[in-house]
């Protein structure tokens, strides 16, 4: 088990959790939190899992300053809220702390490296990125109550360093997951890990919003959306391609029938938008689809999307507001 | 001015004005209307207009067959009713009646044709294009209250027949709409005058669904769904070509600044949207994507389009229903 200090920011219904897996293996695990925060200081975590419930009393703090010094940071944190990146690791990230993000979508570890620059801790951008880990996770977890996960489903972790291949601390990290009851593989390739996740997350939860409600089922059982999303997954492997990444185009395939058996599953972003909350629109649409425009690839179902996807979590945000 | 018995079938805002046009220049134009039947019987049509208000007690009828055959037939049914046709035309229309379709989009001629085999007033295909002419409106008007239109922008109309080259009948009848106060010009293709109004149709009809209340204000102020509204328009273009329509590229920008000058319009689908009215998406988006289809054509984002405006449709249905 990681022996160090590890703080959790942004412990929503997936930072709280591996947290909590982390610490109830006999980690030294402190948590960050803002809306949870007085519930937790009173009663506790309370993680009701298909592996198992359990109850958690750990140290929990309203502010990063509070936090302090970490040596391993797990950032859970919407993606949509990177801009509070500096503030929060001013005072946790030193020069040696080891940052792991398992953020959705593309530009997460960008945002950190510069984070760390911009806040003087460490000097230049390929300095900063050594510090980073990467990490896809695939979980179904929701927040049921201030201080409660309910975790129903998979949470298996892919890791790859930000900046070049796999170290020791790569496995040391992953081995506390597994040792946590976690499913934790290293990977050679973040570039590998983040697209074929965006394989799935590109069609389903674009077209979640895109397509008004429209949970996997939805998706699915309407021809021309099936299509659609067939031919998203498509433009996304064309992508990956472009950015170095190559995915077997079996996968499209594998994705559709593992998607057949969620029954009508509602992507994040679906829910997101439900809730009037902002949408990870950027790092789930908007990354991908620069990154292709800057190779040339013409991608313009993804690039449909991310202008429509764009446009109603503006209309969102002003519905809510208003 | 025509000389013969001419029903309107559809008097909508758009039925409703051409034909009271037509009536006012001395034509003998029959009324068949539905939700405004007894309003229009007892209080006539009141033309609320730019070119001057006038009103008229023209003949109405409930049914089809109380309106009985006719000479001319002008219909302006929205085309989600195609369905009707049968049943309209079987009363209505004689082997010499000529029809003259001003509906949206594709496939409104094949359906009507379609009709008049399917009634047994022509024994074939062939016959029944010879008896239809299509026309494209160019008219801003709107049904205000029962028997109210209100015309508050444009008129014009473009005449091709479905079936050959303009014949005297065609200039006949666009002298007709002229002598009415309505310009009107006879033109060689009917697919040409077809696929040029989906060249904004497409567009600007489609993303007012698709973007979500978005009129034309909002989508040339986005730049990602200006870029493509553009592309949109490009793939028009392509298709076009493909059904053997050459459209200059120019038209592009020439409707692009055309939209700028509009204000904040709003497409008559994102209308019907709003008020929860059955879409336009068959002839509007369906129709082209099939065409483009045939030939081999990839048109992507009006496929996506079709796909999303499609759904969007279907849903706001089933929450008008409940």
């Amino acid at each position: 088990m990681f022996k160090g200090r590890i703080g959790v920011i942004g412990a929503g219904a997936l930072g709280a959790f591996y947290g909590a897996c982390l610490a109830r293996a006999g980690a030294d695990v402190h948590f960050l939190m803002r809306s949870d925060h007085e519930a937790v200081r009173q009663h506790g975590l309370r993680i009701q899992s298909i592996l198992g419930d359990f109850d958690l009393r750990p140290p929990v703090y309203a502010s990063a300053r509070e936090l302090g010094p970490c040596d391993l940071l797990l950032i859970g944190l919407k993606t949509v809220d990177n801009a509070a990146l500096p503030e929060l690791l001013a005072p946790t990230a030193t020069a040696d702390t080891i940052i792991l993000t398992l953020q959705n979508g593309l530009g997460n570890e960008e945002a950190i490296a510069a984070a760390l620059v911009s806040n003087r801790t460490v000097c230049d951008f390929p300095t900063a990125s050594k510090q980073i880990i990467g990490g896809t996770a695939f979980l179904c977890s929701n927040r049921i109550a201030p201080g409660v996960i309910h975790h129903s489903a998979h949470g298996f972790i892919r890791l790859a360093e930000f900046c070049g291949r796999p170290r020791s601390r790569t496995h040391e990290i992953a081995q506390s997951f597994v040792e946590a009851g976690i499913e934790c593989e290293v990977r050679e390739s973040l570039a590998s890990i983040r697209w074929e996740k965006l394989v799935w997350n590109i069609p389903f939860n674009g077209l979640g919003v895109a397509a008004h409600h429209a949970d996997t089922r939805v998706i699915l059982e309407d021809p021309e959306l099936r299509a659609l999303a067939w031919n998203l997954m498509g433009e996304v492997l064309e992508a990956a391609r472009a950015d170095g990444v190559s995915i077997p185009d079996e996968l499209r395939a594998d994705l559709m029938q593992k998607t057949e058996s969620m029954g009508a599953y509602k992507s994040s972003m679906q829910i997101d938008y439900e809730n009037g909350r902002p949408l990870e629109v950027e790092a789930l649409l908007g990354e991908p689809v620069r990154r292709a425009r800057r190779a040339g690839i013409p991608v313009p179902r993804m690039e449909m999307l991310f202008a429509l996807v764009r446009r109603l979590d503006e209309q969102n945000r002003c519905r809510i507001r208003s």
